[in-house]
């Protein structure tokens, strides 16, 4: 976890004023040859900074082949974005750009109907249907298909004849050595061709570590195993036939193992989305929505233990019955809310000049929780603990209140440690937490307070 | 997340056994024999299995080629374990085996006068204190200096002839043009020599994007880099003069973003270790005091907060003080023992058919936390909410039940939801957390009420 620059310095707020004055002014010319300076990771994370219509008009600006690389690179809500509102024109040549297993990874985002009429005008048509019909998150899912194979007969000066006549594209990292029934048994790292008589065969040179996985492992064993054996690419198998159907080459296990390690602390904190930074406020509040009412019903349950166990406190004291319901709810929120922000800063992905931004949106997340779950809490108290409409607005208001604060905690707290040079994950764990506990408490009950006597 | 068999499908209880039978029947050649066969992360994972004694037998058994390999992939605890008792003379011929980079991972972690006692009878001693400077987790700790420059003017027969000549280990996927500064300035990918005549020089071949990273740089920034921009090796330059000083190779970018992934889990659960499931049980509930004391101590204060707040209960209701306390502590000693098996599960390293051992482990970390907090937790009562012994004897021991609960809860959960193949880390997020409240209000009221009954 560092507190240096982030890691694409170009991308700061005067670059990105330049971009949007060229924009304006239609200088689209300017702005292309701005653009393609760019890595086309970096154009993907600039589109982050624009409006809809904004994204669009730069992505059109591209050339087809800037375009498609920038479209790959892209995330989830930007390129939907772009796809649903870019001239199917546009969308149509740079599709025709794409490597098959980058086109069907595209095409897998879209509608059925949509994604029937990219598909129509594509000449690897066949092959990208073949991909699509593996889960995206499998071995089968990950794989290119352009490598190349070679009988283990074949000389060195075959070999390279052959790497050389392969597309550009085509990793050559590793050529694949393969038995007569087309199942991977070596790999011939491409130094070896370098260092070889032109006339000595592969299989003489091949490493016979090949380490196969079937198409329908999970993307995040594959990653353990290029891992475990230091591998630049992992041949994927058929699981009947043991065939060889495409590689997963070392940049894309490198991107799923980060994404299935992001995926594993969302859903710990029960985020329920694997890019929870860029979905919009109502989608992400709907994703974390179920885990805040788990946490809600059992919270209630505490409480309706505490009654069963022959606590039953009279008036004022009722309110101690929600108090574990009021600290699990902050709990909740606030992993949630610091979850995504340590995340989002240790990927780089969460910019400090966006700040204000994420913080608004996380607080406008916590509204519309807050919302539901005051209500629903309101009502429980209405019902089952009084029949007093001051009792239950004391609970729903100051439930809500809660919740607002718990997010902006778990927000604050993890930006700030990163701001001044601390560990955001190692601040906000506990400390966060047992904050947010108090803090519930605090607001709960002297809220509550306050708001019961008002009505009495 | 997956299901399905573990990535190393051969280390499995027959095998181990096997190996166990070879080790307990001294016959070493043999079992030198059968670890040689296995790739050294295997057989690193192997010893995991074995007491010091035997790790250290099985080390020794190994050839000096073969135990260095095997070394640099061990975890701490086993590192530890062999590097302590084995003999010195087949330490410093191990150590002699490594690459410099690899001996400074080794030597960094012992104590300082093991360490000048292991870098004295080195070769490369100079080289390796240099590395020794840097810290573990920047890119200087990370770099290896086995690798190619060449100047721009070079050409490619004479950048074949250079890698050529390097050693077996230097990385060779990209050759590194420099200036006449040594800063670099290109990257040549090897397939580009491959397919280019003899005579061009590199300057026309290279690619420019090198992205060079400062020597203190954080791994994680770096693997952030390697991933954005799809590199296989990233130069180290010095931060002062741009020169550079080594380079970092994917698979330890791959490596190092996985470490950086746990860590940032493992510190938002303060379980306070990068590597939790590798020590022995006292240091791990060591290592996850301080955040559990944490806990407590804001828990109190909430407990106290109801009671400024003018909710004063009498008697028995004076239990309801400690309802916050109690569920802040359960759900953080449930959340740290989750992330410890969610994270073990993903990574592979936490296999099915140690789940008795780790059960029972995470069941002595917690009683030794709920000891020392449920201690406090009575002096606590006693002194400030009552000073009755009852009272205190009543919150000390469900205290202590509660947080063994919640420790159970949240080892048993992910590893149950493993093994029906739902994914641990959905399943044990805000579920596991929340079952932990009304389980801890459960047994702490009514423990508490039982035992204050007994003492009335």
């Amino acid at each position: 976890m560092s507190e240096s620059s982030p890691p694409n310095p170009t991308l700061d707020e005067a670059f990105i004023a330049g971009v949007r004055r060229l924009l304006e002014e239609g200088r689209r010319e300017e702005l292309a040859r701005q653009l393609a300076d760019l890595h086309p990771s970096d154009v993907a994370d600039l589109l982050d900074d624009f409006s809809t219509d904004e994204k669009v008009a730069l992505f059109s600006a591209l050339e087809a082949d800037d375009a498609a690389d920038v479209l790959v690179e892209t995330d989830a809500e930007t390129r939907e974005d772009i796809i649903e509102s870019v001239q199917p024109e546009k969308l149509r040549t740079t599709l025709a750009e794409l490597e098959p297993d980058e086109a069907a990874d595209v095409i897998g985002e879209l509608e059925p109907d949509e994604a029937a009429d990219a598909l129509a005008g594509l000449e690897d048509r066949d092959e990208i249907e073949q991909l699509l019909e593996y889960p995206p998150d499998t071995a089968g899912g990950l794989m290119t298909t352009e490598f190349v194979t070679l009988p283990a007969g074949a000389t060195t000066r075959e070999a390279i004849e052959q790497a050389r006549g392969a597309s550009e594209t085509t990793h050559r990292n590793y050529l694949y050595v393969t038995d007569a029934d087309s199942r991977p048994i070596g790999r011939l790292p491409i130094e070896k061709l370098v260092f070889s008589s032109p006339d000595t065969p592969v299989g003489d040179l091949m490493e016979t570590d090949v380490h196969p996985v079937p198409t329908d492992m999970d993307r995040e064993q594959v990653a353990e195993i290029a891992r475990r054996y230091d591998l630049l690419a992992v041949p994927v198998v058929d699981p009947g036939t043991g065939t060889v159907q495409g590689i997963i080459t070392v940049d894309d296990i490198l991107d799923a193992a980060g994404e299935e390690a992001a995926e594993d602390m969302y859903r710990m904190a029960g985020t329920g989305a694997t890019d929870p930074l860029h979905q919009p406020v109502w989608k992400r509040a709907l994703l974390r929505l179920p885990w805040v009412l788990v946490t809600l019903l059992l919270g209630f349950l505490a409480g309706q233990v505490i009654r069963w166990l022959g606590f039953d406190p009279g008036a004022k004291h009722a309110l101690l019955l929600f108090v574990p319901v009021m600290i699990a709810m902050a709990g909740s929120v606030s992993l949630q809310s610091s979850t995504i922000m340590v995340r989002g800063l240790a990927t780089g992905d969460l910019r400090p000049y966006r700040t204000g931004a994420i913080l608004w949106h996380e607080v406008a997340v916590a509204a519309l929780l807050g919302l539901v779950c005051g209500t629903i809490s309101g009502l429980v108290a209405y019902a089952f603990f009084g029949g007093e409409v001051g009792f239950a607005v004391a609970v729903a208001f100051s439930m809500f209140c809660g919740i607002i604060t718990a997010a902006t905690l778990g927000t604050i707290v993890p930006i700030s440690c990163h701001a001044v040079g601390v560990d955001p994950a190692l601040a906000s764990g506990p400390f966060v937490t047992s904050l947010n506990d108090i803090m519930g408490v605090l607001i709960y009950l002297g809220l509550g307070a306050q708001l019961l006597h008002l009505f009495d």
